[in-house]
């Protein structure tokens, strides 16, 4: 199954030349799941063929400008492009109230359903259960109130060992039972028992956003053992005093982070503007846990 | 004095790859003014290098996102970037609403004064009148409440005859009322007639914006003589049917708007996303009004 995800902005609150405000397409199964939506989300869109028609599912962590000034805009655009079928909006209580006026005033009525549920930022909760993937809300620690959101891929079924089941003579309407986990008796009253006849699927993955954010062990617990952990990364350590003014995190911070919760790897992004290039915030990341990439615009990384 | 003005975005409803949503800087004498502010204009002006803090007025023709998405977010990066001068909004009457909820979610208090004055779309009124510049609101015939805006520079101070005046020993502290439009009496009595001593200052020029629009004789005389007219092209005249439908403009029409009301130059702008390229859209204009440009983003047209 497809599972990657490409970054479509990593500007933290203002906006410098090329990066833009934060906004990520996950790609799972081909279908499309958009988190945050800063202002120019669409125009990155456009720019690296995302397609907003494959969208069903757009998650907004907190009301800051930067993660969803770009959400009535390609709302509209869906609107006008004669989308029909429903989207699936998650965001915080207000956000639904702020969409409804600027839709008032514009005299616009969408013309597909736009069903909205509200996250709630103290509490992890699971708001998507789809054939794909479960979606749960991570309360993080910003000075609004803000989720992160975590895409862990469904266990999947057991895999036969197709060898063991030809040996066996087991008929072909066993195999889903079988994966499913069950033992399976012979005509002759031998039961084989499922671990000889099958073995495990791989692990599920896991995809860990959190932004934005204060270090706070609260959430660690529920990012544990991800496979891809993007964490902000506003500032350098140099600036812990600014980061935890503004309750946001520096790359070293990041990177500790995934190495306690045991990530496989880390993208850390929400540059602040100060920084024009990028890598003094990666290699003190790297210095902590290797496996450190950036979240650069354009760029895609696959989650396994 | 400078007169001219920057495009920022020149696309319709929906932005396509290169085409950005509605915005316009005008440099007027060194002051920014910015009209419109599509999603997205705080990006343009970094890559075109249009510093927000030189802008002290911002004009909104009216509420469809294509026209204002951008301003919460400009508004956000210019108090996080420390601005503390006031700043003049003009725009429809609830757009202040639309701005203060947003601000209100966000928990952010603008660390400098936003002077809000609401636009009147049935009535032409002058909304500033500074040193260097006259701005009008023009009634325009839009789905929704809209108003183009009209920058008539000053009137300039008559021109002194140096010869003249060096001939009759005409004493320099008289020069102000001579430029001014006074006569001259000589301490001999004689009375020399102001023409016979100055000449008359250039015509002032006119800058007149006129998006988004149903082609309707109404605001004609308004922007009649102006020097440069922006007028919205949203489609071409094979499309006329649906350019009434939405109260837009073709540009055939634009063409003859600026035919009719004698403007010196053209420029159209507003593209529809249908068309890929715009080269249509200048010949059709241009068929009826050859000084017809196209306001593409990034390109600057002075006011002469």
């Amino acid at each position: 199954m497809k599972f990657e995800v490409t970054i479509l902005g990593s500007s933290s609150a203002t906006p410098i030349f090329n990066r833009n405000p934060t906004a990520q397409a996950l790609n799972i199964n081909e279908h499309l799941y958009l988190i945050d939506c800063g202002e120019g989300t669409q125009q990155q869109m456009l720019r690296f063929d995302i397609k907003a028609s494959r969208i069903d599912y757009i998650f907004i962590s907190h009301l800051h400008g930067d993660h969803y000034l770009g959400l009535v805009g390609l709302l509209s655009s869906m609107h006008l492009n004669g989308r029909k079928k429903p989207l699936y909006l998650f965001g915080p209580p207000h956000l639904m109230e702020i969409i409804d006026l600027q839709l008032k005033y514009s005299e616009t009525t969408l013309h597909f359903p736009l069903e909205f549920t509200v996250t709630n930022a103290k509490k992890a909760e699971v708001i998507v259960n789809n054939n794909d993937i479960i979606i749960e809300t991570i309360p993080l620690d910003h000075r609004i109130d803000c989720t992160g959101f975590i895409f862990k891929e469904k266990k999947r079924l057991r895999k036969l060992v197709k060898e063991k089941l030809d040996e066996l003579n087991i008929p072909a309407e066993y195999y889903t039972a079988l994966k499913k986990g069950n033992d399976y008796t012979a005509a002759n009253g031998v039961v084989y028992k499922n671990d000889t006849l099958t073995t495990d699927s791989a692990a599920p993955k896991a995809y860990a956003y959190c932004s934005d954010t204060l270090y706070n062990e609260q959430y660690f617990d529920q990012i544990n053992n991800v496979t891809l952990l993007y964490h902000e990364a506003t500032f350098l350590n140099d600036m812990l005093d600014r980061a935890n003014d503004t309750h946001h995190t520096t790359a070293l911070q990041a990177a500790q982070i995934a190495l306690k919760t045991n990530a496989k790897r880390l993208l850390i992004g929400h540059f602040s503007a100060r920084y024009k290039t990028l890598n003094e915030l990666l290699e003190e990341a790297r210095s902590v846990f290797p496996e450190t990439e950036l979240a650069i615009e354009g760029k895609t990384f696959s989650i396994e």
